[in-house]
């Protein structure tokens, strides 16, 4: 992270660490469903603590759900201390991606194979959250205006 | 909004507008407060319909919600064609900005004047989606890896 | 304005002002002119007093002067300090831009309707700028080599 | 120039351009005061032909008049089309420069030796210039506002 | 890769992967030293085919020699098609970092533990690399004017 | 070089300088070759002293050698300090590029016209660095993998 990415007091911008947490979970996305992806939703993002200058920013991307044409991207940031070594989770950020054809048009993405209990549990917290979504949808009819 | 913004089809990146979104949000929260401030979390970021290079980026934040150190801003993204003057409502945030003190400790923000109809509802809408938030913590005991 | 817009010393560049402002003059004259539009001169620009690091910059952009295929465009530059709310009035730019087809030629733009007192004054200024431009460049018969 | 530097129809933005010949003014006003410098104003920039993608921008700078504290820079700006070697004048500017002390105060900068022919026609225009700005001052009372 | 990275025929600038090159080089010295470090050459750098836009860019690096103050740092450049999932080895870049403490002096860097035959085969290879480079330093007493 | 393109200590990124080196040298390239051009490989980059920020960056590209589709390109690197007009030798770069047709295919580069004993200088010490590198190839039978 350098200068440019943060404010005077050296944190670096929430919206840089969005930036490249979009790119890492764009690119799970494409590589699993082998076409062209665009990012429907963040469906939540929390920063637990502040990323510094002179850090070391590592993203772990993985998909956690499929549902017909959307995939939920779960995608794990951390910062690493390149001197000390020490390594702190400093965020975490759920989104939504849907697979596109050539002409713009949602297609179905291929199955997930859950093989670990950890697969197992992300798919099964997302499906919570999936539902906890629709539920709230249904409690605000009008689309809502910022 | 330029080439270097989009994808090979043409359609800006979602991490490129969660960038101007996040500036747009704390723009309007540092205001707000009168001290730095930080994002905390991004509650929700739906997109709509996707931003074409050569459109007009448009967007309108406002505090919603305020909680002792802590403030919710919605923005609201638009898309106008300059050519034909049409403007298309692209995509809705919500976000959780914390006010910060030179130390870097939380401070207590100004309250919300809620004069017009439409504050009273952006209030109302924003303690529900807290609390659907604070239920579906309750549900997710351990802290999630992504 | 990041630090990355400004010099050692915490002032903002002028260029760096200057893509701003051109920016914003380029889309009032573009959706003024529902066509294309190149920038053809700037006619002026003062720096008042320097931009800081931190501050939010502010343009205010209109068509001031409509003369065939050309149009003035003056913008006015504020900072404003978030934490203070003090706004500064730091810059005007006038320029002009020329309306294009899609093969590069310049095309006609709209009549400009004056309806407020304000917009008579800013073209009754518009046209003295104009005709001091034309008589100076009457005095220097050669193209000027920097 | 790079496609990042250009609109849709292949030209480069006059900001763009602003943005180097600023940087370009910048460095040999600096060069001359031997001190910190800034941009006071854009005195006239007119743009002669459209810069293109794949161009090699070449930018000339020098000073033309030096004023107690003030230098009158002269920038001109040549596209080269590397294939066939042909180079076009493409603009040219002239910007007001103000010398500045560690304090941010303007500061004496040293007298400009004439030796050319060249450099007192130079010299000789920017007095014509800067008579017709102060005359045009007089007739303009109230600061413009745009 | 972005098509702001790559020329117009779609290929990534050489000097875009170097920047990259650079960036993982010092991570990983930066690592391996647990102190500043600076690039001090790049020994050699070999562009076996393109990189294109659209391309995902995989590097690897490594420390492959230590000698008291220095490091030979080996980058392994890929590109990967995301949607064929098909890698390329597009490129090798050989470079040597020097360690510094805080007054920008030379400090030793912890010797390299060689546990694998990938290991030695590195520090074998990186060895012959520098000879060759010393003899060659012999035969060109002039530091070379480019 | 503005503080963006440094580290903390305010040395510039050699990473940085690698980019304008190979923009410069391509240029030149291209200019000779008038056709499309790619960088074949960085021969060898020496960094001899920190350049840093406020410095200006001087660049000085030449061809050194031709040999069928293919030139070296040498580049000197110099940093002034704008304010005392000290001027130093910070680096030295040798490339290879090689010449493009429109399908990519390596193409004849003109012959190079040796004039001066330093224009022939420069020819021979780039043939002993041919040679070197052949013979530093036979040695190393199997691809380096980084």
């Amino acid at each position: 992270m350098n200068p440019l990415d943060a404010n005077v007091a050296g944190n670096v911008h929430g919206g840089t660490i969005l930036r490249f947490v979009d790119e890492a979970a764009s690119i799970v996305a494409y590589k699993h469903a082998r076409s062209n992806v665009v990012t429907a939703s963040i469906d939540r993002m929390d920063f637990y603590s502040p990323v510094h200058i002179g850090d070391l920013l590592r993203l772990s991307a993985s998909i956690n759900y499929v549902h017909r044409t959307s995939m939920e991207v779960g995608v794990r940031v951390e910062a690493e201390n390149p001197v000390t070594g020490r390594v702190r989770h400093t965020g975490t950020c759920f989104l939504t991606h849907v697979a596109l054809d050539k002409n713009g048009k949602p297609v179905p993405v291929p199955p997930l194979k859950l093989e670990t209990e950890e697969e197992r549990r992300r798919w099964a917290e997302a499906e919570i959250r999936r539902e906890a979504r629709l539920k709230q949808i249904g409690k605000l009819q009008d689309p809502p205006k910022a």
